[in-house]
């Protein structure tokens, strides 16, 4: 048997803020912190114990990771780093106010931009200082894989050819593997492992802190599924 | 031109305690954590931005290393942590008072183990609850590899290898290279830096929390050497 474990960062300075955040490395508030915390509490009252955990780039995700190893004593297993787990690029509302771009955009240009499955916002130019190519993060990367705006749709195509390149090796290595990552890179996997529609999976909320457990079987199909703050 | 820096943990709770610590995964003392900070601040003072973090298995030297990161802002570059960076394996001293253990060794036989380069302390039992086979991070490890004390010539003798197999070629990928180890583990790499003789390193000292910079020109050999927190 496999475990999968994902786990959503928590809270953001940019989520108090009401900003768009995407790919800008914005860290944790001290309740996002608290939440990690608690997320390692409930792997360690749950006996699940990580065998090697991975993460996107960004900071609020490396420390949402770090935070509930450490919990666990368990900070010694690998951890790997990869920007196809970032969370979608909001391109052009990248670090905006919610509130202010819908007064500017509209209610519902904003609501597409948000919750449409193929819709990006407006690209950012590759002068634009927020564009990811001036990101020291990135320099080793092909400037043509960095993307100016994401859709939901644009975020799996990234996240999903490394769920295959990556995740499934790492699988087959590490009975227990924990991925910290944010809402959209984690959409991407569910939505692969549980078959839902491109219509479906946007209405689909990964709850902030609360480890979601697949268990796999040895094709890596879905055998059971389970939330470790409100089990099943 | 490449930078390797050396940064040795700081102060840990068995440090206060005046224990033997070795391969016990103790955790820093709010002094050592401050100290792993200050780190990060002389190297972001000095504007030497490490590309890559290789680090023990064990949790100050990880904490360390991530401390130190995150004051530079860099929780994203590739941290990997092996257990060849681990301190010095003290035997059947682990976890003993070091004032105790003078008292029934006697402060000659107690120098002689901490000091001289190729005699061990005694060796804990395979069945001892503190032999590292007992120990879920080593458990892929063939347990023929595991010790159950080492000298600094034995401690010498794991991380040479490790130096040529891995930190090598890390320097090759990652023009500035940090590792967060420990005081024996460093004394290896410093030797082989320096051409140090087996006499002399066992009367080297490494000081803690000040990142130690080596440049190296293109074959590895050494052109300039400085410490951050009193630079020459």
């Amino acid at each position: 048997m496999r475990r999968l474990i994902l786990l959503r960062h928590g809270q953001s300075v940019w989520n108090l803020e009401n900003r768009f955040t995407g790919w800008h490395d914005v860290d944790l508030s001290d309740k996002g912190r608290d939440e990690a915390t608690a997320a390692g509490s409930l792997m360690r009252d749950a006996g699940i114990l990580p065998d090697a955990v991975y993460t996107s780039v960004l900071t609020r995700a490396i420390r949402t990771g770090f935070m509930s190893l450490d919990v666990l004593e368990r900070l010694w297993i690998p951890m790997v780093k990869d920007w196809r787990l970032n969370e979608r690029h909001y391109g052009a509302l990248t670090g905006l106010d919610k509130a202010e771009t819908a007064e500017q955009y509209g209610d519902e240009q904003v609501h597409v931009w948000r919750r449409s499955f193929a819709t990006p916002p407006p690209a950012l130019a590759v002068d634009d200082e927020r564009h990811p190519r001036h990101d020291p993060r990135y320099a080793d990367l092909d400037p043509s894989r960095l993307p100016a705006t994401e859709s939901l749709k644009d975020t799996l195509a990234r996240v999903l050819p490394y769920w295959r390149s990556d995740l499934v090796p790492a699988l087959q290595q590490y009975p227990t593997l924990l991925i910290a990552a944010h809402g959209n890179s984690l959409r991407a996997l569910v939505k692969h492992l549980e078959g839902i529609s491109d219509e479906a999976i946007t209405g689909v909320e990964i709850a902030t802190g609360d480890p979601l457990v697949y268990e796999l079987d040895d094709d890596l199909g879905v055998s059971r599924k389970y939330s470790l703050r409100a089990p099943a």
